[in-house]
């Protein structure tokens, strides 16, 4: 086994392992891994190079295979051409370290592009703890507005805190309240800011549970719905119909001595769906879209084919 | 001071440090103890014995001036009439014990009611922990109907634990959900059953924080939303204009640490509103009534003058 | 056995086989036979007619438990008053008496009530085949007013056919239309009016199955929705918790040879329910009314007692 | 001719040039008028008083017979009983006395059952130019609550421009906006506070034009909207299906030289219709009732009878 | 004439005569007619070729202008590309293999992209006989998933006899209902699945009659809407503003006798429009898309250039 | 200075101080200026020809740095491309031309997509005075149509005005209201048609003050909402997220006393944002397009890149 292959070996196991983790570092780390890997085989031919690469490309599909951040990344190191080895070899280097700088690129960018709707004096509820959700806070309070935010504590797993403390460290004024408040603050709230964990064909968002009622709740008050996500979270898969499987968790999360309880189950999903006719606009790195231009950036972006 | 006042006094007492609590307990034990000291009141006159039972229903009232089942049992007992001094005496020692009485069967009256809306295979949900919506559903239950109960935990105080371990001990199938998981489930419900703090003059519904957005799902989902009630739960001052007080409870129920953080603060309200166009029915124990007839309960049950 | 009690007996078999049908006769006939009855009861003691009376009446309600112009009309009938025998009877037979007059000119009153609401121009929907509706439009039409009307064909029983034939012997232009084709003509149309077969207590109106999808339509496009009803319509039971059983038809009325085909059953609902919030009004003989104010017409004109 | 028969007439001549003008002047004076009258009647029998009586109201009612107040004022006094004729004319008296005491006291009352709503804080946004409305924000801005009003100009006749002078004077700061601009800064607003010119049996408010486009942009943004009312503006009539005559008012109030063009016509309704489920109170001198209690206040209060 | 032609005039002729129908089997009938044709012209330049085969798309598109699988199956062959004569004719004929090849597997990819939505004890509704619905239906039900559907009778022409006899010789279990049944049994349903004629630019659907109220009703109750559709049913026409006539059958499929009521007609439309609002996914062969996409499946799959 | 740099300053100059005015003039004006100037462009080299360029692009540019025509006609030119100066420069030119000539062609092309949604008998109302919105109302009519219109006042400045006089010079009929009458009269129209001043990225419209209360009307009436807007309506920079600047006009335009109000102000902005929700379509000179596809204009029409 080749010096790199064991290197990309290294690196799945380290995304099985959960030892990397967050949607971001997942794909910059396969990118990376994939490049290294091509850079580094020696193939008499294209048709084996390709060969190859396909392979360390299932290796690492293989690891996580719901994850739509990997497959996003692998998909698009794959997207490759070339009439000959070299120039495969170096078009996908070339895909592997584009990919790699935009997703770097991406939380910036969004911060400032959510952050140019945000106004002296607004509002803003934030649920869970999303890094891009908190770039666009943090992005429009650095460049001198006054904001307040409204933060959930986001049962069962209180995500809450972490945003607060990093809210509290920023500077930044803050409320926390229980997940089932919101419906009592919301005609208080200018814009609603969440991240995504996973973006349909059709616009829905999957979300850490209990999005989707702060977006009903958004609705009924006519409040502004924003979410904030990297184009690397649109699922191609769900172009084919797939649905997006929600995770259900321990149920220990949520009541420990559950067990004792002849008659009780607790359900623990992880994530809910908000449909997209309560979003307003999607942040990307790419642009604010509307929710039903998600298959556009599937096709584009993400380089969909059928 | 005669032994009666003593009395009188001692119950003000307990409903002042809610050594009795609970808005049954409290209408009862005050309008017994009103009751008791009428009996004992020696006066020379009807209008002696007047002042001294306004006297007496006064400090009752003082202990806790915003609980709605207080008034409502103090003015229930107030309507006595009489032309002489025995009349009045007695027709208040009525007034007080069919008051008593009829808080007495309220709660299975109510579950009967509200349980002939249960049919076999029905699938409930419930929010805190409410004695009467609890009747409504262990009636259907034992009448041997099959049904599946989903209960929220209700954060910040989980009282959702309490009901779980009711409905385990009742032997009925249960499972145990976050408060932002209901919109995820909803789907699945027949009915929400819930109980409630206050009803307004418009028929609005005062109850624990989250049944509003609760309501608001199962308004979207078209499932039906019932309120257990019983009507001295129903508040005259509203009539007046007066809003009902959202309680703010302590910050350290939600987020222990909270003096920690220089710029957070905990917003913990108790309670939160259901607009009355999101009730399918209230079930009290005088029938199923729609949310809008609430004013006149307040006339008619409990006496309400302008 | 009296005379006069084989008479009751005789109208109690009639109702039982449906020679008397329609909910208004139903209803009349068991006014009238009671009061016959009660007239002709020769008893000792007021106690002994109490007993007589009660007996004719629960021979009577046994023969349709679930209609409820039936025990309506008994209910009615029975709140009969008297510190004597003779005064007992006498206020039965007015009971009586004046049940069925105002029975007869409900219809008539509803048609003068409903009417004013429709104005030179209008467009009216009309659903399966009721009286009362019927009458409104009648009504208006017979005011000179220039009005067309929509009706449904109403499967699975074709009542609308019995309607356009009406119509057309009035004289009113009149178009046809299968039931599934009403959202497409809905914004055409000024008032979507209706009969009932019940209203219940929250003000729902349970009605020929499509009913309910018609006011939904009606709501979309902003379309007032008007129900007629008399008022011995109302459902008392409907207060206790009751739901309105909803009755099962053959399946042979809607697909003749279903019996061949092994893994297809029909449901086939005779009725709907809608909510009261898509009612705009229901025309009663009494005035036209709002949905919500139902609770107040079964205590007021049905004397509901708790 | 009588020296109160000669005021009556007075009276009512200056009802029909609108000399006397206004909702509540037109009633106080018809009350007050045909009670002056009744008292200086000279009848031999209780059946000539009666009869001069009703001749005297039915003069006045013929004056502006859609003037709901009007009606309501003399239907009101004419509710006298008694069984010999100074019995009835006291009675008469007495009733017409309390109407206008009643009425003068009414609009303190709305002021401060609506003011009761109203928070530190909150912005109330007004409509056309109602002294009852204005009452409950001045009853709130004299009790010292920091509030801040957003009121309509109330196109074509500028009604906003005597509510803006009048805030003015009374200190209150108060933004003004032209009609159309009200769904732009609803968000802003708690509430929304307007008055009526007429309320129907089934909770509907007919007010200027403009009223029920602000409610609508209200109900989207769920901004509470509140009517202010005194119990003479609920129309009896409408029990009885009578819609509300909508004024259409002159072209030129529009547009000066319409006129001159051949193809162009002016609409200029008055008023327009509010649907019931759009208003979340109605503030009466009786209390704060749903809308959909109209049709009690009209039976209780005005003395309606089938 | 030659013979290439006579046979694309026969065809031409079978498809106006309807021997050759249905939107599935003219598309590819004309498309493999003009390939033919075109496979034969003897022609001296590319301009008269491009000439002779443009009358032949002519004479096949006359046959019936409405009908939008056609013109989109030529619109698919005409933009072959070319610069010598035989390089244009072999475009052509790729053009119009991959079209008929693109519509046999279209029903198949549509079968499995669908059946992904569809889970274990899932509940489907669907309306009329679609056969592309049914693919999806059958797909899940073959892959061993436990459904259950239920079918509407379709109301006039009862195509829904068809779909439950299909469902029935597969032995999937089946309830049939009328049309107006639909808003009483959808809460029990978690897919409503149909078929399209057309799709609009804008998204919005047209199909069946009763579609639309089975969207509304779904919309309602928070219940999924699939339209299944493959891309040539998109109607590019509609980016130009052409709206899509709706057929307005024979009154005799509703009423036999019509023509014997002087004063009713019938209104008999074929079809009706679901706004894209309420639609959340339409299943294609090339993916499952939001319904707003339309635009992009008219212009990049059809090669619609303005 | 160049002669040709001269023309383009004065004609800078032009826009700047508002003779050249109107969104269609201003993108004209300033894509031939800018051509005229590139044609006379006396470079050594493309990079010096391509800084000039910029330089009075950006000249342009500074003129009016909102205007969104004016910025969309500048990209559109300046999207030459040219291996070569002279083929830069030829490239540059076509793109001025061909920007010139489908800008002529748009409000012709927009009148006959529109036209097409519009069938005999139909109502239109209009707001403002949009020559697009004319030219779609005037074509339908010239067709023969039979139609009328109804048009708002549109304060503050009465523009409706204008809007009235063209119908009628036209001889077409029509309605004049003022902007609150709308929700009462919306039931009688099949279509509102109004312009743009832009378009989002997420197909949000901002137009005159009061659109988006009309539309929110003809929402809840299932009434067609119509947009006419040239493509180079669309803004690009809202992509980055930037919002819309909603001016605010003169306090004097709505009231011009108001500077003697010591505790009033005016608010007066020109605009509001209708969300895309409430449009049903788009008619630009591409074709009808549903508003979610903004962003693909936006894309391909105005050559926006990332």
């Amino acid at each position: 086994m080749t010096r790199s292959m064991e290197e990309l070996l290294e690196t799945a196991e380290k995304i099985r392992t959960m030892e990397i983790r967050g949607a971001a570092l997942i794909a910059r780390a396969a990118a990376s891994a994939l490049k290294e890997f091509a850079l580094s085989i020696e193939a008499a031919s294209l048709e084996e190079f390709n060969g190859e690469v396909r392979r360390g490309a299932e290796i690492l599909l293989d690891t996580r295979p719901t994850a739509v951040s990997l497959s996003n990344a692998i998909r698009t190191v794959m997207r490759y051409r070339g009439d000959d080895l070299e120039a495969a070899r170096s078009s996908l280097a070339k895909n592997a370290d584009s990919f790699v700088e935009r997703s770097l690129m991406a939380v910036e960018r969004i911060g400032e592009i959510g952050s140019r709707r945000i106004l002296d004096g607004d509002v803003i509820l934030t649920h869970c703890n999303s890094s891009v959700a908190l770039a666009i806070i943090k992005t429009a309070f650095d460049a001198g507005k006054d904001i307040r935010v409204i933060a959930t504590e986001s049962r069962p797993r209180y995500q809450g805190h972490l945003t607060i403390k990093a809210l509290d460290g920023w500077g930044i004024d803050t409320e926390l309240v229980v997940d089932s408040a919101v419906r009592s603050v919301i005609n208080e709230v200018d814009h609603v800011i969440v991240g995504a964990d996973v973006i349909t064909a059709n616009g829905s968002l999957v979300n850490k549970i209990g999005t989707a009622a702060i977006a009903l709740a958004a609705h009924e008050a006519r409040t502004s719905f924003v979410v904030a996500a990297e184009t690397y979270k649109f699922s191609p898969e769900t172009i084919m119909g797939e649905l997006v499987p929600i995770e259900e968790r321990s149920p220990e999360e949520v009541y420990p001595g559950i067990s004792k309880l002849a008659h009780v189950r607790v359900r623990n999903p992880a994530f809910d769906v908000t449909p997209h006719r309560y979003i307003d606009v999607i942040c990307t790195e790419i642009g604010a879209i509307p929710p039903e231009m998600s298959y556009l950036v599937i096709k584009e972006m993400l380089g969909w084919e059928l």
